[in-house]
């Protein structure tokens, strides 16, 4: 029997819409000694006695869905701060902001989360704008997982259950007043110490669907599958509990030479509706192994440590230990999820300063007399092409998501409506001094708080980006006009990671820009320009059908991806046809 | 849609058959800090720094699949040991009474455990055990399930995770040394002020199987279902967390009258399946309702502290504090499933004397020439009446098995057949000169070790009570037979708890009881007395078929078990049949 039918899931909820702010009000409610909430967002967790002055903040955070990961390990001795995204989503910039300025004792902060894309983008753009008011923050993206690249890309690897010990040792470091630098260095060296392996025996279910994430057989199991469902290693019959944990250990065992004598914390992780009984299973075989080699378990956790929602299946993880390591693994904490050793008696004067932000605030007075005029390009012709890419990508929001549909999430037209709606509000309401370089800021602003997928950061920076590179001038020109669309694609390879030819976007913001700066080179006017950049972008979204996909979701299809439009790089067009025709008409 | 058709469960394990030794083993493994074994069985699970001399020690217990719960509680200032059953079924009274001598520190014993049949006659049968090798046991079954029963017949409701507040409670009354008196009052005033209720949401599957234990529609949950799959109090469409929350509350709260200023601690807990985000929406409302009447909550948890296996669902338990519970509960504790506070410091001199019970073991010589030796029923002859007996029941396994499947769990053919095999084999393997006495001391005890389920201590305890019933003869006469099956009756009656008319193997007992003494007083011989036993008991069993159920799993079809026999009647007109033609074909 092979069937792959499952069954509906059933949830204790009210509405989708409602359930992470109901999720975080429940938090606070059972554990108000532990928790509380700041900023506006109702996003940042924080400890109620964890920040203090003099320390280096810890701030956890990532999608919901993986309770009692990340708010569960906010408490005295572990992080600081959490920001909770929405299920399987990552936390937005804002949310992070507030965390991180919630965590902020003055002397600085590290930012830990999973490697995900999306994670990296909006805590890259939250340690940005921390920047800007005045707090260092240092970044560890935890890779922990060996089945989710070889070797010789570990930096590619997912992050699992091993952000547990890394948040456990950095949290430590953090709490006995390391410097900045020094927790930094002790959230890698553990990271570096700690390898991860999954087996997944059921999918999960979003909350909006009620529907399994991905489809597997009744008799089948995925050895090396990610949180989210990302695809694993091989998939195989179920096998015997002995023989699962052999596979796994031999596969981190290959790349963690251990030696008799040697120490080692041990998780056995489950990812939701694999219980304790079976994870003492597994527990029992990882000890066996290591018993056999003569390596000795300093410490081990067994339970549910970092889920996906109710998904059936467990993690090991193993961190090799040194004696500092040690040391800050029995460091004591407190948190809901974990306590270890006797909690922490608050320290005598060890308070924290409310620190006043808003002097540092981005909004700065522009003096519009010392701008460049000359173009045909002018502010509020500029808001009404944006206005103008707002509407077509409405239009095409239908044909964007399906496209999305045969490679990705099938969400695409949907993610950029959103954000595009967003922005036409946000413009809609602005002042009408505001310069282009501004209303880029705004766009930039409104599309973030809107996305939380990495589309989000990567428009967010794209606009913050071109705004910038246009900073000098009133009204665009011929020239500033290709600025402004090498700014774009500036913005989204800072922020991206991807390269020409992966399939993405900057397939076409790559020819786009490349083209509007040989218009302008040409003799072009402004609208020549754009008009090259949208034909570009058109003859590079339409490349994008022969390549195979490198990044992101559709990653996982190899060569399955070829023959297919590159979504992003479609909306791309989109957008650069919808700004020409609206320059055309405001000009004709 | 309200498809019934549940999913195929997958577990990561080996064989169903070493589940719970290769789970102790797990745990073992996973905390040699806090846990280790004693005695024989395997299943006695003990507090590394728990017991010690002058404290009294707590043992709590029950069947497995509800991890932590029960061995997860074992640790300093909680349980100093747990015994640890198969899934779903008590543990039997040798592993009891291994954990109990585990915890003995010479001040009394408590029991706690789940007010489920199976449970109380095995802790039951385990006490009397320990009281004659000196150990004073008082014994706590958990009652806080408020949908099991109504509160007049509160006595008869299940425990349910209300176990957790009466554990931590008994187990801090101990830890601060109080009394066996006092130790036991704090556990009866924990449980009466704890009350429980739970909603299912899905089925959970044995080991074995690997099939739901129930059917329930895609789109149904059940509201008071119990950890086994017991039936609830009504079948509904799945509503909101809040709905469902606010039927829990009214039920708990209808029966604990709370006034402005009153405190309580909180206990949300998943099932299995069921994880963080969904049970802090319970908890959400739960401190919504509380703050209405402007309850205060001393401490919540929130989380998997009594499960059934990975069933979906949550159950929300209320302990209504008073001064001495709130220092109990906040008392320090260390165990795997739960810690408080700063784990207590080990107690300079409070180590545990190793106590010798060998000295105390049953075994005792009798003096031969001083027994009665009038009548046909000798030794031998009563051996190889029981021996037949036991090839009865296996030539009617199938037959019993079948009459069980239509009100039943489908086993007693196969429980009865193992109980007997064991007494075949102790039996063939005994001393010529044991008495009749002797030989059912022997075949109790050995079809108690073998048989989990409550036929187990049922049987035992009637062997041992027909022996002692005829203790003072060498052979049985027509009085001394009619003795013997009395005392099998009186033994049964002082077990079960069950009544005649209740359909159970005391209508089949009772009448031939009664048959053999009025034969007996009529002049009859041993055979005759005998025969009439065996033919009471047949029309015995026959008048079971117009009986409505009301003990055990075939309680809750009500009047639907009218109509077919009960199999532990039937059953015992198998034995009794048996023993008469033995005793025909050894006296012809």
């Amino acid at each position: 029997m092979s069937e792959t039918r499952d069954h509906a899931t059933k949830k204790l909820m009210n509405s989708p819409e409602a359930i992470i702010p109901e999720m975080i009000e429940g938090m606070l409610s059972a554990h108000p000694d532990l928790l509380r909430l700041e900023g506006e967002t109702g996003r940042a967790v924080v400890a109620v006695d964890g920040p203090r002055d003099g320390k280096v903040g810890i701030v956890v955070g990532g999608g919901s869905g993986h309770e009692p990961a990340f708010a569960g390990y906010v408490g005295r001795g572990l992080a600081d701060a959490a920001a909770v995204g929405n299920v399987f989503a990552s936390p937005s910039p804002e949310h992070i902001k507030e965390a991180a300025m919630a965590a902020d004792g003055g002397a600085g902060v590290v930012f830990l989360y999973g490697n995900y894309t999306g994670d990296v983008l909006n805590f890259d753009m939250a340690a940005e704008e921390c920047a800007e008011i005045g707090i260092d923050v240092r970044s560890v993206a935890v890779i922990d997982d060996v089945a989710s690249a070889p070797p010789e890309r570990a930096g590619e690897r997912r992050g699992i259950a091993g952000d547990f010990f890394v948040f456990k040792v950095a949290g430590a470091a953090a709490d006995m007043g390391l410097s900045l630098f020094e927790v930094e260095a002790a959230a890698r060296r553990a990271n570096a110490a700690t390898l991860s392996m999954g087996v997944a025996l059921s999918a999960c279910s979003m909350p909006q669907t009620l529907k399994p994430n991905f489809e597997i057989g009744d008799d089948e199991m995925e050895i090396g599958m990610g949180l989210h469902g990302e695809p694993g290693m091989r998939r195989a019959k179920v096998d015997t509990a002995d023989s699962v944990t052999d596979e796994m250990m031999e596969k981190i065992l290959g790349e963690m030479p251990l030696a008799a004598g040697d120490e080692v914390a041990v998780l056995v992780n489950g990812l939701g509706s694999t219980g304790p009984m079976e994870l003492y299973l597994v527990h029992r075989r990882v000890a066996q192994i290591l018993a056999e080699r003569q390596v000795t378990i300093h410490h081990s956790w067994v339970g549910e440590y970092c889920t996906s929602l109710e998904m059936a299946g467990a993690s090991v993880t193993l961190m090799k230990l040194d004696t500092d390591l040690k040391r800050l693994l029995d460091h004591p904490c407190r948190t809901p999820a974990l306590t270890v050793g006797a909690p922490p008696a608050p320290v005598a004067g060890a308070t924290r300063t409310a620190r006043d932000y808003a002097a540092a605030a981005r909004a700065e007075s522009v003096d519009r007399a010392s701008l460049e005029a000359g173009g045909t390009v002018t502010p509020e012709l500029f808001r009404a092409m944006m206005q103008a890419a707002g509407e077509a990508i409405a239009r095409e929001k239908d044909h964007l998501s399906e496209l999305d549909g045969v490679i990705g999430d099938g969400d695409h037209g949907v993610t950029m409506d959103i954000g595009w709606t967003a922005v036409r509000a946000e413009l809609a309401a602005a002042t009408p001094e505001d310069t282009i370089s501004q209303t880029c800021t705004r766009a930039a602003k409104a599309f973030l708080d809107a996305v939380g997928a990495s589309s989000g950061p990567l428009y967010a920076t794209a606009f913050n980006t071109a705004g910038k590179a246009v900073a000098d001038r009133l009204n665009l020109d011929a020239e500033a006009t290709a600025a402004w669309v090498e700014g774009m694609l500036d913005g989204i390879l800072s922020r991206g990671g991807a390269a020409p030819g992966d399939k993405t976007m900057i397939d076409a913001w790559k020819p786009a820009a490349e083209a509007a700066r040989k218009a302008a080179k040409d003799g072009a006017d402004a609208l020549g320009v754009l008009q090259a950049a949208a034909e570009g972008a058109k003859a590079g979204a339409e490349a994008t059908r022969d390549m195979e996909s490198r990044r992101g979701r559709s990653k996982k299809l190899g060569t399955r991806s070829i023959g297919h439009v590159d979504p992003g790089a479609a909306s791309t067009h989109v957008v650069l046809a919808a700004m020409t025709e609206a320059l055309a008409t405001g000009t004709a």
